[in-house]
């Protein structure tokens, strides 16, 4: 069969022709006459791609010279602990907005290493806390948010105001998605399986005044400034993710980089918003203030009905709609690589599911 | 240009036939309209390949019924951290064998998190120690070794009788290149860069009893206890790169297994110690007794002749000799998916370099 139209939260779809590429240089990447994945990290050939994957994401999130970006493993869940372990030190305690699954496991696994107080709890994670609705603390470590929540659908639409507490955020779900201004930020880190490529590989992005402070029980690969130092390097990085991540990084660039990203993003995102809002017979799961462009979260009259929606869309070519078992309902995740197309098909699809099944939703 | 003998020490050369099946799966795995790359990691289709590969490692490592297979990532030198974080509180100690540059990171690395005593330091690392040599504590929460040393080029013989303490080996550059008795060890983990797949892969393979000791600090996705119970899915682990060990241990299976490929790999190296040992121009690292199979290290009778080898070996070819900076010389890692071909090239050519440069090396 052809390519699907998948609507993964993650791992999820990648840019064809990036994979298109991957797949051509496989066996012989630009005459080497080897793999990215058989190159020694620590080889010429080698280095020469790893730099440049960091100069191109340097280059398109414009990354001001006094932060670090960090090529890790572990995934944002391994951060969650990294984070603690490298900066709790600084005052013994951290601020944590909890606004849905993956923040709340952050702020948790952050009680291991230090004093947690919680900024918000935004339950049932519909929407996001206004600044105003925020309990921060001024001796705080750090405040940590997860800028946009997978499974709830919801995103900030703002950078959180903390003076002079450093600002760390899961971007795991957002980054290149958008414009984004790095120096409001301390930290940032992402798993890769979004937006920027294969599972596996983890970017930090740090600012250089954060660094030195770790614990001394902190695993030698996981203390940023130790990675920092050794370019990534104290072992063998996740060598094939970071090229992937090059490709990607290429294929954004010459779609002209985030805020042609963002538009694009915006677009898809209001065709399907669109649809959910046109009548009664779709129930959007996030607020109307507070909605990602990224995961787009609905339900349908039923359970009865998601099901079959899920089941009828995935024998339409258009997979993976199944809500998060946490919420239910339908999670359709149009990040970058989900082409306008794929959206389309499914604002059709969801018209003549909604016509069929008693409610009329038009665009 | 045509695939080179890549004779890293790992990342390391992958089997052709593997990298082809990859490159041709790459935009469509077996009609699924989508990469593996793309796959969610709940899904059916890729929890079909996951329990597939485990099943697999479990076939030809013939791994017993309670061990636990664990897929994690961040390579060797965060089991360097995960290891004392699990197994230390069991009696706050542990004995460590220091035979080359990892083990000793691996020993300075579970400092941070108990006693350690040195069972043997066994510098500058040219020989592995005898059983008799090994001081062992009799209360040690477990003994860890590494089974092969990459930058030395040596290799333990023998599995240390340690009566009831639990042998902890670091296998990353042997396993899979030879048959193991798994019931003989308390934890094997391998970092998948040289004879399993891409790095940013590890596989941990523990026995049951083992499992729930882990300090209260230790970071969730390095719990192995946890991840034991969610089977390796506590977050998203390397999808690719588990899928990428199956077609590797595919492509083991079809040889003939873990037997033939030792036989393979005896064959390999017996004809590059065969070139060194036939007369005194190459000059080797590792003692006879304590010779590797994986990577088989000399030098030439100067260090301008080492870098010279280097050269003109990989303007014919055979690339990535260079051993490493700690010890010099050359090394060539010629790992389960180096053919004999490039074996056979590279003693055709040591033999060759010496007898023009004043040495006579027959085969």
């Amino acid at each position: 069969m052809g390519r699907v139209f998948n609507f993964s939260a993650g791992p999820a779809v990648l840019p064809e022709p990036v994979l298109q590429k991957a797949a051509d240089e496989m066996l012989d990447f630009r005459g080497n006459g080897m793999s990215v994945m058989e190159m020694s990290h620590r080889s010429k050939m080698y280095l020469a791609i790893f730099q440049e994957v960091e100069q191109k994401l340097r280059d398109l999130m414009a990354i001001p010279q006094n932060y670090k970006v960090l090529f890790l493993q572990g995934g944002a869940t391994l951060q969650f602990a990294a984070v603690p372990m490298n900066l709790m030190s600084r005052t013994g305690s951290a601020d944590y907005a909890v606004t849905g699954m993956f923040s709340k496991k952050a702020m948790q696994e952050a009680q291991k290493y230090g004093k947690v107080n919680i900024a918000c709890d935004a339950k049932p994670y519909a929407a996001i806390p206004r600044q105003r609705d925020l309990t921060l603390s001024a001796d705080a470590a750090y405040f940590h948010y997860c800028h946009n929540n997978t499974i709830y659908g919801t995103c900030w639409d703002y950078v959180p105001e903390t003076g002079n507490v450093p600002v760390v955020c899961d971007m795991s779900s957002c980054i290149l998605s958008t414009e984004l201004d790095v120096s409001k930020y301390g930290v940032i880190y992402a798993g890769a399986q979004k937006n920027m490529g294969p599972s596996g590989l983890t970017v930090v992005i740090v600012r250089d005044d954060l660094l030195g402070t770790a614990a001394d029980y902190t695993p030698t690969v996981m203390n940023y400034a130790g990675q920092a130092e050794n370019d990534s390097m104290i072992n063998t990085p996740a060598t094939y993710g970071i090229y992937l991540l090059g490709l990607v990084l290429d294929w954004v660039r010459d779609l002209g980089g985030l805020s042609a990203m963002r538009l694009h993003n915006e677009k898809k995102a209001d065709v399907l918003y669109r649809v959910i809002d046109a009548n009664g017979f779709y129930k959007p799961v996030a607020e109307k203030a507070s909605r990602s462009l990224m995961n787009i979260t609905f339900r349908c009259p039923s359970e009865e009905l998601d099901k079959q929606f899920v089941k009828e869309a995935a024998a339409a070519g258009l997979v993976n709609l199944a809500g998060h078992r946490a919420v239910g309902g339908i999670r359709a995740s149009i990040y970058n690589a989900m082409p306008m197309a794929g959206v389309e098909a499914l604002a059709q699809f969801m018209c003549a599911f909604a016509a069929q099944n008693g409610g009329v939703a038009h665009v």
